[in-house]
């Protein structure tokens, strides 16, 4: 309410009681005025109703909400129905023009506002999460294995000689496709087994840029958060190589935001080395519905391109999303997020470790990976344990993987072996288990208690119950 | 409520009201088997409340929404703010999975309900449309623009020495850049100047496909919607010249489904030629907020390439607008739409000559376009014409265009005359203005008097004005 | 969004195009300037983004929702499921004061300026409808017949020996409920049949007050909307009565507002004679949901009285409903309903005359009830007539009544011959309906088609179809 | 979804997908079902979302959403704006009928399930909370005070004869204008001052029954929660002098639901005396905005009475609120909220006592009073201390009340020395304050750091203050 209609009000009720309510007004407006001034994530989170009074403000600057606007141009974002209007707070235009995703757009002030601060939140906290250095992001509606596509594109831009992506073995399929998509030849780097873990093999990688050429090479694409008994790359050894061999380095970093350790990884590497860009994906890291990932980098530049590789406007819904979404946590809000999933990450650990010893099983030891565990399975049959994953779903278990070790797929014309475990042959089958973004006790102590009884059926009666054929991937 | 909780109801209120009410029910929940049974946009539009209850039914079968579920994967579809599971329904895990993005989710049968449902319900439309050959089609969370990127791309697996897109000339940039991001080499094919009508150019292709060598290049890629004057493509003569030559052909049909000739063109062009994959947007074509495409054809397994190419999960959002606007619409929603839209197109275009002919100009005569008209800027010093646009927009006019003639643009690189005009030099500068999907006579009233007042104060004034005089009338 | 934030806004995204939002917003701004300065419910109805943003404004202002408020007292509007705060907009303190259900709250500035204006709203309307001289109203959430009880308890304050309320018959529940509850004897006018019509029997009435003595009597309590036969009383010889007797005037206006007749009657009543106040129920002519009453009247001084005689504070959902509500017809939305009601009321005569032509039946010559009509069932046996209200509800027809006469009920210790009829004993069964605000076209169109089949059903049958005991009232 | 639709869903998506959402879905039903069997609070809330498709099943059941439902009634439900029909769930009828508001609306199957169930569900609490006996309640959409009213009428038509209510003082408006209202002449029964305690003159109750006569008494009013320094009056007493005596005996419960000493009182006196009815606010209690109470009893049929007195149907909204706010919170929610109370009121107690200490006043002793407590203010100049109160309210303390003694205040007619006090002249000025649920030890801190402040710069300036020089911290 602005000052004149405040006024007003004072003319119909008590002057005083208008003036306090004017007051607790400025209180919220003060909120705005700092976010506008910082462009960072607020320190405390906001209430819902000061979020929901800035989205209102927001949409009311869109031409499409204007009142007495008229459009006589082919996009103007009209809405059909009530109910797809109310979900995008009236909210229509999407984000970018079709030069550049970032770009601000003449017929949405608001829209742009939106987006503008969501990225630059984001990078806030991409700082705040361990990447200090991080120089620029954005928020693109894509997954991140598309967006990976969009980063190589971009790349190839550059190396238009380069046909080969070298690509320390990662068994996750988006990702193997993503090159593929590109239409670059996937390089597959095998992974060391050091102890129970599967590591970067630094020196494979030189040597297969030696052999193939720098030049025609478009990148080493790295992997921070994996599955165990996978750990991250050794990002800061491949940042140093690619700096020294001038080959760029694209970082998948799906879901690394949530762990220090991974982000550390990524601020070394770039301290010391070469990173051109790492994605990361806004659901698993920020809890919002599936859609949305960020590039972020450390040369402004190079990302703008990828931004301007854009072709077209996108769907606004996953900056909406995180823009809610930090600013209802603050940067506190998000640090306790953290705090907690460490915390249910060691849990998680010390309850699966139990639950494996009374089972004559082991907790793979990976101390380098922060967020994933994996329990050996090697006292149940290998028919049994594979029937175990969709055993533990139709217990309302999800996300749990049972890796059999050996078996032969193909991805994309491409055949690997053991695929699922990053390796050829892993010494046994296991289980994963993730610590991640959002967990609770109540998640992991009941996982336990499901995972304790189905490797008693297991055992006890020495075949899996009769289940659908399914197994349930994640 | 099922049978059971309705019989205990009976023993609160009287029996027979419950009764009533439980057959109340079961019509909505008819209306929910049809669209089970038969996968098609009902025929007639439903209301909110059946549409809200079925997105709840949805919800409830997703494991992020399952009483006593637990999550140990990394990608749970946990939600941080409740304002975003609102806004999504609590519907959070998005669509596809790494290795298909119209794949179903084990992890979200109610979402991959929703996904297959919005599919199998947009080739209805586009079916009735007037495409009734398509085969398959399905929504992406991605831009017009993109997702010819991802066409094209599916392509280059196919044709692996492809380098080369033919492009009949289109002055709209994420269109051209589209192809620059994919990774290929846009060769220009001018519009020829038929009357006041920019054309297609058939032997001009026909020589380059010659030139170049068929197997260099990756499809032409044809544009139906466009503006005034340059009208679509001249569909039927390239699909038959591609088919001829075993060239690929994709079709951009941005905002094409809301007009009969163009879905026509396509329909025809597939019946005697060939047409790989036809474009079009969500929001141009269905009054959704921006965000995604509809990637459709007429083989089944090519258009189910695309669909695997896509690296990763998607957002859910494009398709659950749809699913709700169609719903809503249903067909006789949607076809009254498509026959108004015809109505005003006529209208603004009898409305415009009289604006023209009252100022000395005249509406160009560009019959093949059945959306965009222009209308000639040739008394109006052509700096002054430049501001008209501008002028437009501070009196809440949004879409307009004015188009200057020979301008020079570079677009990633590649150097254009007369950029926005589709060709190298128009005979006159002029006013674009769209006849598209949603408008109202109002739209058009107020446009044409806003028009008027702006084109008699450039005339008065001879220069433009300080904008901040004007007041907005509704 | 304040002229600060504006300008740090111009700092991100474009100047001007945050601007021209900004003018966007301003308009928005300028209703409700007109709103807080006229208190008049707006010409035209707004949109709802409008509304909501107003509502939010509101929220903003009441103590529950100030950022840093510590409430140490025992009523603070604290909202426990955030469901309920979202349907409330988070606005929780209710209307009124201990002393006043009209009064101020200090604690809540937003709800009552909502509360305001939403009565001076009314009462505008009150004077659109008809009653130019209204001089105050005022929303009361309570049922029409709990506030009648309200308005005759503070009567009773003037009319300290008063013990009788004269009553010409209507013969519905809870207007004569209102009378036992707040107190007093009902003293029964029994109506006059003057053609089909049942009508006012003035003498009666004086003669009633000779019998009783005028201080004995608390007041007349008439009736405008009603159900035919009867017909509203007439109000204008009634008040020029009570004038001349000195004995207050009360009026159950319930559904009357929708009618410009039974306004009218009001009007003239108070210009040539004495009304003390009249109430009318906010769903029955508001369309929103049940729950409110609007008590109005021509001295301001007394229906202030009435205000004060509540005790608490109370709820201020039915004043929201009606504020939303008004606020998104406006004058000229609701005065399109009435004409469109008035429009249905004939459709219905025209229909049901037909319907009753075709059954040997005939609509009953009841010119003066503006709302419901009746149709003869003289060709039914009285056995089967009585059961086809719920053959007609079991067919989703709401809302008609058949009334058999002479039967007896007893209500509240008083018996009634041929209750339900408004007369001992009406010459022939019939069936009501009302074409009151909201009906559609379709409503009419079904009726009248279950109608005739049920009809059809009766005579061929000879005998009701088997149905559950119970009558449908309403 | 039906098991139908969920078998044509196995056709769509996997067979055992839809097998395990269904399963999801059932855990939900069952939820329905224990409320409908047992017809009290869940013992655990329900998420929001089992809450919300309940009541959108209900909403289906009304006949207002009835697809092809026609209405020719003058009382359909229809709803004009949707803002109103959302807010409302579409729900629209009310809650009762003319004869009753507790009675089930044909009509509104949905509705009266809802109202039925918030009246078991609210009994059952009622008991849970301390009184074991209570036979009867329902919700009325009143406040309190007017509640009373209805009471007190009901009971009229018992004893035609009374005049009198006994009503042991209790400075509280609505309270004493409840019996003005409703017809009766109040008579003041002075409290005696026990320590720093007022309580109930029980012997003066006795003397005036014999004074005035039993038969020409109503009843006596008595009140439980209440500011200090008055405390619950005693109940046992007046209860037992009711049943010898013969004379109803009505009890304020207003907001002592939360507080297990004033539910006990009211057991107890059931158990050896005569309690006719106990009346309580929703939200005070219950945590919902303003707007409903409680009616509540140990004899059905006297409760019955209650609800038949009301004439017509009346606003659904306390109610919902009220399903809606006891499904979420449950039986252990609601408890666990009374327990944080009960420990807010001692740290409020503890830190009003460092407080008072360290300004030379003194928290005064009233151990009887379980919620609401006073600080002496012996130091304060009267004509600064009868400031205090604004000067804390506008630094965002709301609730506290600062009471001088000796002030006159006519009330209705009825004059009364010491107004706020309940007493003529209460030995000090005093300040109070409430520890009522939902409060919370945030609300505590600033309350007492506030008031230090202030207190402070009372001394200080020996002035009240200019008040825009303070900020307020939160």
């Amino acid at each position: 309410m602005n000052a004149e209609n405040c006024s007003l009000a004072e003319k119909i009720v008590s002057s005083s009681y208008v003036q306090q309510g004017a007051q607790a007004r400025r209180a919220r407006e003060n909120l705005v005025r700092q976010l506008f001034e910082q462009k960072k994530c607020p320190e405390i989170g906001w209430d819902d109703m000061s979020i929901e009074l800035l989205l209102q403000e927001l949409a009311v600057m869109d031409s499409n909400n204007f009142p007495g606007n008229c459009g006589v141009g082919e996009r103007e974002a009209r809405i059909a129905s009530r109910l797809v209007a109310n979900r995008h707070y009236n909210i229509g235009h999407g984000i970018g023009r079709s030069g550049d995703i970032t770009a601000i757009q003449p017929k949405a002030a608001g829209s742009s506002l939106l987006n503008k601060l969501t990225n630059s939140m984001v990078l806030d906290i991409i700082k705040t999460a361990g990447v200090q250095s991080a120089a620029s992001a954005f928020v693109v509606p894509m997954a991140t294995g598309m967006s990976l596509v969009l980063c190589m594109l971009t790349l190839k831009q550059q190396r238009p000689d380069a046909r080969y992506v070298l690509w320390p073995r990662i068994d996750q399929k988006s990702c193997f496709k993503s090159m593929v998509t590109a239409g670059f030849k996937p390089i597959v780097i095998e992974n060391k087994l050091e102890g129970d873990e599967l590591r970067t093999d630094i020196s494979a990688i030189e040597l297969k840029v030696q052999e193939l050429g720098a030049k025609n090479i478009l990148c080493v694409m790295t992997t921070t958060s994996c599955f165990a008994p996978r750990v991250p790359d050794r990002i800061e050894e491949v940042a140093q190589l690619c700096a020294k061999l001038e080959v760029p380095h694209l970082i998948n970093n799906a879901y690394g935001v949530q762990s220090s350790k991974c982000m550390h990884l990524i601020q070394q590497g770039s301290r010391i080395g070469r990173i051109d860009a790492f994605v990361q994906s806004t659901d698993k890291n920020f809890m919002v519905p599936v859609g949305g990932s960020v590039i972020a980098g450390f040369d402004k530049k190079f990302i703008e391109e990828i931004g301007k590789a854009y072709p077209g406007r996108a769907s606004g819904t996953p900056s909406m999303d995180l823009f809610i979404t930090l600013l209802s946590l603050g940067v506190k809000g998000y640090q306790q997020l953290l705090k907690e999933r460490k915390e249910m990450y060691k849990y998680l650990s010390a309850e699966l470790t139990k639950c494996a010893e009374a089972h004559g099983e082991t907790l793979l030891h990976i101390p380098h990976n922060p967020i994933s565990m994996a329990m050996s399975l090697r006292t149940i049959p290998s028919e049994l344990a594979t029937q175990l994953g969709s055993m533990l779903f139709t217990r309302f278990v999800s996300g749990t993987r049972v890796v059999a070790t050996g078996e032969l797929k193909t991805v994309q014309g491409y055949t690997f072996h053991g695929f699922g475990s990053h390796t050829d042959n892993y010494p046994c089958t296991y289980l994963t288990a993730a610590g991640s973004v959002g967990m609770t006790k109540n998640d992991v102590d009941l996982f336990v208690k499901r995972l304790h009884k189905v490797l008693e059926r297991c055992k006890k009666t020495g075949a899996a119950e009769t289940l659908e054929e399914d197994t349930i991937e994640t």
